[in-house]
This record gives C-alpha cells, structure tokens and sequence, in this order.
C-alpha cells in the first residue's frame, strides 16, 4: 500500500525522514512515495492545486498526506476522506479545496481517535506524530470511520476564490506554481479556454500575465520560437507559460500568485 | 530492515543514489530511509544532534549510517555500534557523541574487515565503498563483532561542550540547527528547564539568542502573536525560538552556532 | 527490480513523484532509486557522465531512466539499450553517448509501441506519461523488443567532443560537475594520467583550470594543505580538483564546462 507524502517541510531537515520512520515502524510493507516536500512554506493553496492533479496517477487506494499547516498545535481539526477511490489526510484549513472539488466524496471523518496517534505528541510536529501513524494505520486497513466522527463534506473548511472562473469571454485565473524550469503554471483548466475558443469561431484567445501580453499558443517547448513566451497546455492539464530552454518568470519578472487574462477578442 | 542515512552529500549530486545502489545489490529486501542529506557541509556536531533525537523514531534493529567525514581516506577509524537496540555507524570524529550521550552501548566495534566493503575503495568516497556495504550486510544478519575488533566506547573521539550545561540559574546552550522555516533548534532539553522552573518556584525564565532577549514561551506556533520571536519546546524535545509563520533567524539575525542563555531571574 | 532516475527536474516539483506514481501504479514491486534529479535544467552532457560513472554500482539488470529531454514533444526518438547488462532508456539526444561509449550494446530499440504508455500523453511530460510505464513494464519482464524496431546503436544521436582527449603530452579536458562541496570533478580518466606519467619518466605532470595552475596532487581530502587547490581521483575515477573542506569552485571562481588542462613537463 502506497503513502503519498506532500508538505512544505524541505528536505534539509529531518522531518520528512522522520515520517518514514514512523509509517515504516507501524508497516514495514508500507511504500512511502515523496510526492513534494516544497511547497512554498505554509502556502495552502500551493498544495490544493499540486495535489489535485497529481492523485488520479498513483494506484486507487494510496493513503495521500498533505501536511501544509501553520495552525499546527492549535485546535484547527484534522481530516480524513474518501474521494474517488483514494483516501486523504490533512489539516482542515482548505487544502483539500481542490482535490475535492470534483468527483465524489466516499466518507469524511474528523480525525480524533488518538489510540492511532503516536503515544505522545509535540505541539509543532503532526506530521509525525498524528499524521504518519495514522497513515499507517490506514495502510494495514484499519477503516476509515474508526478514526474519528463523520463529518459532513461542506463543513470542511474552503480556500475562497482559488479556482480559475469565466465571465463572459473572459478567463480569470493565477500562476499557482513556478517550477525548476521558471514556467508558471495557472489553475486554468485547457478545457474551458477549448469552451471559449470554441464558442468564439475557433480563434486563438490573448493571454496575459500581470498585465503582459503573452505570444500564442505551442503545442511542447521544442516547437516555440526562441527568447519568445508561449502559452501551451502543461502537464496538469492547465495552460502553462514558458519560454524555450529559459525561464518564463524572470522573462516576465513574475511570481506565483500573477494574474492571468485569457480574451477571447 | 531499514537503513537510515544521514550524511552532507546533498541531493544535488549522485552521492545518495549510489550508496543505495550498493545497499540494495547486497540486499535487494533492504529499505532505505533518507533521514537527511543537508547537514551542513562537515558539520559533525549538527548530524550529531540530528541523529540523536531522530533515531528513536525507527524501529529496533535499524541501522543508522551518518557520513559526516571529513576525514575520508585518512586513517580515521569507522566504528560500528549497538546502542539502545540500534545499530550505528559512522566515521571515529564524535559524530556519535550525543546519541551515544544517554543509555546503553552493548558493543562497539572498530570496523576493519574488507570483506565487507566494496573490491575498491576510492579515497574519497568511503560512504559508497564502505558504509554503504557494510550496512547491508549488517541487514542481512551479519553480526557486529565480524566487523572487526571490538573496542571500548570510551575510546571513541568525543566533541567537547557541545551539550548544553546549567551553572546555578543560568543554562548555556546553543543554537544547532536552523530548520527551513527559520526556526532555531537548540540543544536545551525542555527537561532542564522545566527542573529550573520548578526550583525558581515557577517563574518563567528569561532567554535570549545572541545577547537578545526573546518575548515568553508559548506551547505551538499558532498561538504566538505575529512578528515576535518566541520560545516553545521543538520536536527534537528541545527549546526551539521561532517567529509564526515567519523565519526567526531573519528575524533576529542568527546563524546556528549561536549561543543562547536561559536565566532564572 | 530496480528503476534508477535521473532527470533535471528538481525535487521542488511534483515531476519525480509522478514518475514514481506511475511505475508503482504498473509494478508495484518495482524498487525506484533517485539517482539524481539535480543535473542542470537542459544540461545533457552532464547526465551523460553522471550516468557512465554511476550505473556500474547498481546490480545487473537495473533499468536506468535518464530524462535529460529539451526536446520533449517534438519528433525526437526514445531510445532503449541493453549495454554491459543494464538496460538504459532515454531520449536520443546524445544523453547515453558517455554509458555507451565502453563496452557491449547487446540490443537497441527506438520505443514506439504505445501500448506500454500511458493512454493519455501530455506533450511536456514524457517522463511520467512514457518513460515511467515503459520503465515499469520492464521491470516486469515485458522484452526489449517489444518496445519498438531494433535500431543500429551508431545511429544514436551522439554529443560531440564530450570525452577527453590527448595529443602528445597533454590531455585536455574539462569540468563536468560542480558537486555540493564545491569539487570541481573532471570528464579526465584516471588511467589516462597514469599513462601519461608513465611514459614521462613518472614526473607528476602540471595540472591547470581554466589557465590557473593547481598545486600537486594527493590521495585524500584529508591529507592535503589548506586553503590550496590541489588534484586527486575523485569517485567517479576521474579527476578532481579540491580544496580541502573549502569549495574550490569559488576558490577558483570556475564553473561546470572551465577547461582542464593536464601537461607533463
């Protein structure tokens, strides 16, 4: 049984080898796969988004722990679903807004049975203490409603606006990641900028970033002209802004969080 | 049965994937835990510290491998160790001296049989050609004193003063590591404190980083006022300051290595 | 069985991860090592020699996925080899001129049967969408041949005057990486040198970087002066240039790609 691990922790201190520690402790048969430990620190949404595209590529079942958690040691609650087939943990402070937002919510439980937790537990580290043992725990089949209360899905709490949305022939969104390569990656779906070319005759909409007109769309880095941002479709199968073989964010000296304009003209 | 290893190598080079590439050729049922690679370059003290309150997280019969060694290919010893139920190895320069500061070595020995090792042996890369091997062998059953002669743990190379101390009212420690969120990891065991606080008649007592002074203690992060260093006892079980949601070593400008002073008033 | 993984994606990402999602989702016994996923973005030539040197200390067997690839989605092949044992796959961008310039390719195939891919493809993320399920399906005991037509290996794209090279008495060649403690590890076999010093008498010849001249050479970090750049034969068995516990990247102030020029007297 597969654990998947996402959490703003770094890999220069000891907190994500600590969580294999534990989860292996508990099952040795257990596989810990390191989704990504960096998030930009305490950055919520950062996680909803990368979450919510990577699940559906990890086998039915994996237990996913995503621990991006300034409210740890306070009394903010911490959540378990059944979503699609796969199961979650994290803190309830939103970031299960976006993997959440489509598909079906099996059962979701707040998690609070601490006969699954380590038996005695910091303030400031969860992740090994609650999260990973119950994790664990999950992966030698212990139900998901043993953990704690069920809970209704529209009580979690919810990231406000995180979503990219549509008025008219306008697209709204955000860079939500700038990856290793320097290309921003938006929350905007390809498929409702098909919608609107679609609707609009088949022409190519304009995209701007921060204000910025962005030059056309390329189907893979390799055919985009030179020193030139592109708009293409990237592997979370949003639109994505790249410049060939450089980085687009300091071609365009933006960060995560720009806006990003698509007009249909 | 599980290898944990924590080295200076980073992840950036191909280091850490080639040790478990030796580990696994020997011992294709090994499990391999990454605890951390990003100890600060030669700094044996702070991979000392690390491995001293992480290792308990394991279970029984893990074997810990800490190259910190910059006396690679000199005639620096190797020592392997069972201490605590745990098997330790790592180079002879007082890298073990905390772990091994509390319980119970039941054997040590200097590690000088080459049957163990790679054919080889670079010069440069002991980690690779000689920990690395030996420690799968040791996960296939291979028992310590094969290893080469036993020694007394007296003998092994001690750092000096690098525990935190009290005198009187005042406790000195020092600041070991600087964790990704800028928080400062002390080696001050909560438990001395809490011992002062209790023959002060409770008084909190004041603590100051660098010679400043540092705003009370608080039990988690998220119950802390915002942009004010406070003090709160870390995951390792030692006194940590930190900022919420902010990096206190900006924040007060500090490096590890820093000297930090507990005082009853 | 054992994948090894070596990209230039970073681990900020989720990319590696996937990649890991993926191969799990096919073979769960599958055994993944990260060898690095740090090469420079875009820098073929440099994963070409980290992989030469490092494959060998995986066992027979192992399938080494090397995913170097500016040219993702764009009408350049994938190539699979089976060399020296191992089974190598990656993008025919010259990335396994360096592995496959000793010793025997048994087999090579151009991969392009889309039945071992993911269904779907992004065009920017090949790693996750064809070389991790190809990979996997390997590890599984689907045969080479399966994969696409044979191919002759000297059609393979090959990257030009990567190797070093001698005439008369010099060698010339250069810096390859720059690894975390600031060595500076050359493409110059050992063997080569010896030779050299061999047929001069067995003076030790003068080494330079970059036009600087290096003091002498030495068996061990350890054994060598202060704050002096001296050579000595790094793990990979070719030479490097330190400084002891310094870095001699800034020492120098040399980047990956400074000339290496190696003169007997």
């Amino acid at each position: 049984m597969i654990v998947s691990l996402l959490t703003d922790f770094g890999l220069s201190d000891e907190y994500a080898g600590l969580m294999k520690a534990v989860i292996y402790s508990i099952n040795a048969d257990a596989k810990v796969v390191d989704l990504s430990h960096h998030v930009p620190a305490h950055d919520v949404a950062a996680a909803s988004f990368l979450l919510a595209s990577s699940y559906p590529f990890f086998p039915p079942g994996t237990v996913h722990v995503a621990v991006v958690d300034p409210g740890v040691g306070t009394s903010r609650r911490i959540l378990a679903a059944k979503h699609n087939g796969h199961i979650f943990l994290a803190p309830d402070n939103g970031l299960l807004t976006v993997p959440l937002s489509e598909g079906r919510t099996e059962l979701m439980v707040s998690v609070s049975n601490q006969s699954y937790f380590l038996k005695e537990q910091s303030a400031t580290f969860h992740g090994r203490d609650i999260f990973a043992p119950v994790a664990a725990y999950l992966t030698r089949g212990v139900a998901l409603d043993k953990l704690g209360p069920p809970m209704q899905p529209g009580k979690m709490i919810q990231l406000p606006g995180v979503l990219a949305s549509r008025r008219g022939k306008t697209i709204v969104g955000r860079v939500v990641a700038v990856d290793r390569f320097g290309n921003l990656v938006t929350n905007i779906p390809a498929g409702i900028v098909r919608d609107l070319v679609d609707e609009t005759g088949g022409v190519s909409p304009s995209v701007a970033v921060d204000g910025t007109p962005v030059n056309g769309f390329y189907a893979s880095y390799g055919q985009a002209p030179e020193n030139t941002p592109f708009v293409l479709v990237g592997s979370r199968g949003t639109l994505e802004v790249a410049v060939r073989e450089r980085s687009a964010a300091r071609h365009l000296n933006v960060e995560a969080g720009a806006m990003v304009l698509v007009e249909a003209e």
